[in-house]
């Protein structure tokens, strides 16, 4: 349910509109949209409230039923794409793409600092790059740890760029938050709902990775718990869904851009590492995704990847890197866009 | 890696070789199979590490090589089923077929005693119940929390039963044993290691859903991190998986009885109320995974479905609880087993 | 939509209601349900025509709206389970088992011979065998083509079983219906619906394989092709899906049995073999299909399953094959149905 | 296995070559490849002969084991693009991008003639529409038949466009061959074998569409089919596969183009239509089609949407075509392609 404000409600009568509905069992989050206070009802059960009851409410000029589950993740509730600033950089508008590149897991600071500076010598904004690993196997290679949160700190402030890191569960918060940009949460936690809330108490950028197996519903509620704990900076991520192909080790699901732009105002960005799988076809996919209309595209890059940890088969090397930096630009710049600042 | 010891070997001599591999950076988990001592190399790893070098172990018989990336988990490592004593039951012995039941959610202690009152008197040896509820939308009922535990521990104290709840996150793990007898890990949790890793640090037997998406070799890689953190009492469970076909909620991969049953030594259930969510269709399902092997189900029951808080189209009624429970004990007895002690 | 006659209508009538819906530009097909008329109109379009309509029509009782875009095949036009008369035996009664066994693919007379021998005196009716061999690549074994029908027609007769065999095109059709008892439509043909429109042209039982990515709604409207074109005897079966999980060779959907044996009227068997993929795991889910209610199973079996020139890895050796029929006796008993006459 | 010949050999010894090899019971196909005589043997099986055997064969310079069941098509054997010339157009060629579209069935002459004059004033080579059409219920729409492929013949040949309409049978082969350019495998008859066989008898180019749940090898050795017949004027056709996710009609593999481009020499194109069942999200998904690789794409396009007989909510408006054909343009400049001669 979402009340439209009449034109000239006052803050305070706002304020004691939503203290009315907080008597009456609901949770409203107030915003504003096109110059008009808008209150959202997030808690309390819309089937057994009336349009009717809210209408007549001092202060209210229209109730409008929201058809979605999600609510302040759906574009219903709010028209303009939400832009995240973070740092001298931002995602969201446009006409910018953003580049995240870098490792799948740190394994060391001289491996950082090769890939850092080559990566933003040839474009992109962010680093990326995995301390605590999500591993299938126990007995795989589990990250570095904060030490590895640390080396990533100190080469992206050499190189100008931003940082992003998983965090896995609630410790590891504020631990990756002292040193990171941008908090990633991982496709197998997108339902680990007890983190998704702690989370949502965070003030930084939320990258949340689509399920494997999640539809864009669930990956829309799942941003929802985020958003209804108080931190609306979520940027969501198509990363591959599991089906029955076995060649490629996801299957990316491109339409997921558009599709995903229409239903929220979220931005929306694309892994073409973890969707695919295999280097060689890593930029062919990124490539597709800007022209789907992707906000910013993370990659694996490895200086050596028969040598990496994890995931060295889909990471690219610095020089195929750079080769798809050019395409990228190319491809950007027809859809009058550009990549990073 | 498997190192058979010989057969004349002491447990000194046994703990002294486990040291050596310790020195050498390797970590070896000791048991016993038909008769002879083993040591089970888990961490290290195995490429790194030659036949060779282990035959001249002092004590050692034989080498094996582990073909599976699971280990513990694994039948080559451990020939007989293992059977879990909970309370005055057991689950995993060829001739027992454990049934648990209950609500999806606790909502009251009226509905967990109507209901643990009859599902005993049916034939049921285990009460479920959600006091912790994963939901999809931060919107839905969330659970009761630890008055909801004290409920199900009251009622099945009266009834004769044992107990099974599921633990969302590594906090509620305390709360849970202290009032639980079985600790569930949900499909959605599958893949937190974070919470697995807790999960083998505690004494309860703990029942781990496949994934929505999850293959065989992922969940016993999931069970492997229980399994090698200390705690061997787990219990695997099929649960339905995703697919295309959108009339059932999941598809019940009923193959995943007799295959993970030769796979790992672990006891294997069944979930027929996930598996299908349509109520109509539970017995049915339920009498099939009987027949493929189960060596137990988890179903959904509550005294009222249409009123539940959660799940409630698929939750049998008491009287189609009965009626389902008739079905079972015929097929079991076809089978030359038995439903509970 | 359906249209329920007065009790008291003649032949007469009915046919000259046949006729004034033929001038309405509407196709409607006749039955008997319950002792009443019954005349499903199963061409032209619903949405033009109301309900209002046919009421005024003389001899029109009823009009009920059909929900399902499948008609003949509904459950809702047809109550009673439909009973297949083949032979001397009959698929779909409730209380009993019909066991189809053989080889993939026929490869000799001596090979059928052996194998019909064994599973006649096992307990199968009837014996399977591709003369017609649908294959993924085109360098393997397509077949023998007719002599394999008539080794097929030669040893079956000699053991008193009925046959089944696959037809993968319209000009198959004669020459296996002039050998052969039961035609079957491979999964890879479901949809191919010019031969499924021929095959609704013969008088032969048809068993109808479900599409390897094929919902239970599009199977039904599978067979309404055959039905829609005169032919009612048609058997569904479900054979395993494709899903994301790669251990097996399909994922047998088992919930498939109870749910479409309640969205429609026809017989449901299962094909275990296809299922799963696997010999040693067959047995089990043969015994879960039983449980579940199939009215049959659809076995590979071969003397020599090592030298078979298709499927040998899912097909039962022939001890394999009574080993399992002694549990499906068992199973079927305790469900009071018997294997067979 | 492939035998690369003596690069002076004769015509008349590569002949006498064949003939030894069908005398050995193995059919060899011969091709030129780098200006060298190549032979592969594709029936026979390769297990049973040695590479020794015939590496002693006079004129035989390498034996090269093929590592791909599919052989004609593989890029192994022929590592060239193919390029196919249909009338004045080609497809296949790196600098060049085929638009090929129309409605999903033709309904009338009108209509044709309004779409063909829009899509090639817009900038579409190829006029596409169906008049034989595959319909999942036999009560749906099922096409003009041979009038529709003579209305598509009559409005391609006035504004000169190529045609391209679908064969579902045997029987209709040489009715469309003769008013249609390109003749079109459906989704659901890719494993339709004889159908295959049938078309590769033909000398018409053929577009194969993936089948719903085909994987890369499947699709490869469906076209294999027709290669082996004769026919190697194949062009391959992602059009999205069936997963879980309910919000799109099917999901589009996107990197079905670089890798179906990478394991085959055959043209890849891409179905943006069927591929997401949502006309909004076309044009997106059209321009990702190109930027990933691909040689053209499929489009349906109707002058009244909503008043189709078919696929009505994936068809793009007119205006709706001509805005994502300026899209597609300066996206295949920024690649250095061409949309169309």
């Amino acid at each position: 349910m979402i009340l439209v404000l009449k034109s000239d409600i006052t803050p305070v009568e706002v304020k004691r509109l939503e203290e009315k509905l907080a008597w009456m069992g609901l949770h409203a989050v107030p915003s504003q949209e096109e110059g008009r206070y808008v209150l959202t009802i997030v808690h309390g059960t819309d089937k057994q409230v009336q349009a009717e009851q809210f209408i007549q409410l001092p202060g209210v000029d229209q109730v409008l039923p929201l058809t979605q589950k999600y609510k302040l993740t759906s574009s219903e509730v709010k028209k303009q794409r939400t832009v995240i600033q973070i740092g001298n950089q931002s995602i969201g508008a446009d006409h910018q793409v953003m580049v995240m590149a870098g490792p799948c897991a740190v394994e060391s600071e001289e491996q950082m600092d090769i890939t850092a500076k080559h990566v933003a010598s040839a474009g992109a904004t962010v680093l990326r790059g995995g301390a605590f690993k999500p591993r299938t196997s126990p007995y795989d290679f589990q990250g570095l740890g904060e030490i590895g949160l640390r080396y990533m700190q100190v080469v992206a402030k050499k190189y100008g760029l931003l940082t992003i890191s998983e965090v896995m569960s609630i410790d590891q918060i504020d631990v990756t938050a002292s040193h990171i940009d941008i908090l990633q949460i991982g496709a197998r936690n997108m339902q680990n709902f007890n983190l998704l809330k702690a989370m949502g108490e965070t003030q930084k950028p939320i990258l949340l990775k689509r399920g494997l197996s999640a539809t864009y519903h669930e990956l829309l509620l799942a941003a929802e718990y985020i958003l209804s704990t108080g931190n609306s900076q979520v940027i969501l991520c198509e990363r591959g869904i599991r089906t029955f192909e076995p060649y490629t080790r996801n299957t990316l699901d491109i339409a997921a851009v558009p599709v995903l732009q229409s239903l929220s105002h979220l931005p929306v960005v694309v892994d073409p590492s973890h969707g695919v799988g295999i280097r060689q076809f890593v930029p062919a996919l990124a490539c597709a995704s800007v022209a789907a209309g992707a906000h910013g595209i993370i990659v694996e890059v490895h200086p050596n990847p028969e040598q990496a940890l994890s995931d060295g088969p889909q990471s690219l090397t610095l020089p195929q890197f750079s080769d798809m930096m050019v395409s990228l630009q190319a491809m950007a710049g027809a859809l009058n866009k550009s990549i990073a600042k």
